[in-house]
């Protein structure tokens, strides 16, 4: 039987400075730790803003580079949006779900259903061409493996690594975060054959724990001026087995929604 | 400029009693919070899982007393389940979103959409019936609001209540926790017109505040034998407005995933 943790604490990192293309984040995470006085703890969770891991990757775009497709100014038409823009969001999609005025949700080409492909104008750095806009990390679960590798090291114990974004939601109104990419956390946990209090089969048989995780994280990380784009998560069950980001993303034709 | 907390604690309330219809819900929370040696502090907010809220209301129902209708035939022949559970969701309901083996999508006559009207099985008492059902609360921010109002008076400083229920999501795999009923919390932050770091306006306008906050209480909340039904939230910024569940309901029509 699991025994639920007592107690969860989510710190933001502050003192982190602006991201340039090439950094390597695992130092500034250490350097930040250490500005705070905090040493990490076996299970801790370092939660990302993908904002980050994205300029660290240079995943920026200049629209004036860009020449829009026919079918993105058809879209750009229906939505009211930047038909270089369109198109940027267009190469990083499989598939166009919605679009009508202000709204474009597509597919990702890495499964994530959302708005614009990821695609963002704000929070660019304070050097930024007005005309830059910024990609999601171009593997999250790659890119979180790697900083799970490189974290583990640097600071000597067990850790998760977790990369965040914000997705609206069918139904309900307001963004929540939820986690792309993901490494040495429980992403999504299999609760089959666990038992209530009377003994009966839990009728919940997947908890998305990692979108859980960088909800809560968001709560401390903030969005605008003040944001700080790294949370660590401590005192956490990570016991289940671990999984990726890919995990949480249902399957073309299992949507119970539709 | 509203500056985001450096930290925020989620702790799980122990040795709550299996709650009875007609609990002080209340003064069982002021208990367990002497009993763990913790004082209330301004800001403090308290996320209830619904099951207890539902159970002090008395919101059982035996099936053996339900006979199904025509329609909860139909319906439980497509989606397997039993027809007197799938009456008693129907009757909890305002129309049926997705009907398949093994699932029944509804639309609440909340407004909530979410699988089988949130009738749950599981984590009855252990003296109920086998085929007892429990329904969500009546009026999930009616209770928040009440529960507020007593928790507020007992502890003498300025508190959150949320009500907080598990539920699938389109297009992702496994459940979250989102908030069902909410007082003193802002339960939806209406960010238009603030800036980022450039003085550019975030695409972001509203964020699920009560939704996270859900969510990440969930992380120590636990759903099984072992589930502690109540988890204080600390450090948390609400000063935004604060704004009830429904707030967080995207009104008919306006579906921008359809």
């Amino acid at each position: 039987v699991r025994v639920a943790p007592r107690s969860a604490t989510f710190i933001a990192l502050s003192g982190l400075p602006e991201v340039q293309r090439g950094a390597d984040l695992a130092a500034l995470i250490e350097s930040a730790m250490r500005a705070q006085s905090l040493s990490a703890q076996t299970h801790d969770v370092f939660v990302l803003a993908q904002k980050i891991v994205s300029k660290a990757e240079g995943r920026t775009v200049a629209l004036a580079r860009v020449t829009p497709s026919a079918e993105a100014q058809r879209l750009a038409a229906v939505t009211r949006k930047d038909p270089r823009l369109v198109e940027v969001i267009l190469s990083e999609s499989e598939a166009v779900v919605r679009a009508a005025p202000h709204v474009l949700i597509v597919r990702h080409r890495l499964g994530f259903v959302m708005a614009n492909a990821g695609v963002d104008r704000s929070n660019l750095s304070a050097d930024a061409t007005e005309d830059e806009v910024l990609l999601l990390p171009s593997d999250p679960d790659g890119a979180a493996a790697r900083l799970h590798r490189e974290l583990t090291e640097r600071f000597g114990v067990a850790l998760g690594v977790l990369i965040s974004d914000s997705f609206g939601r069918p139904f309900r109104r307001g963004v929540v975060n939820v986690a792309l990419g993901v490494a040495g956390v429980p992403a999504l946990i299999d609760r089959r054959g666990e038992r209530d209090r009377r003994g009966r089969a839990l009728e919940i048989t997947e908890v998305a724990f990692a979108d859980a995780l960088a909800a809560g994280a968001a709560l401390v990380m903030g969005e605008a001026a003040e944001s700080t784009p790294v949370v660590l998560a401590r005192g956490l069950d990570l016991s289940a087995p671990a999984s990726d980001g890919r995990s949480l993303l249902r399957p073309l034709g299992e949507d119970l929604f539709q």
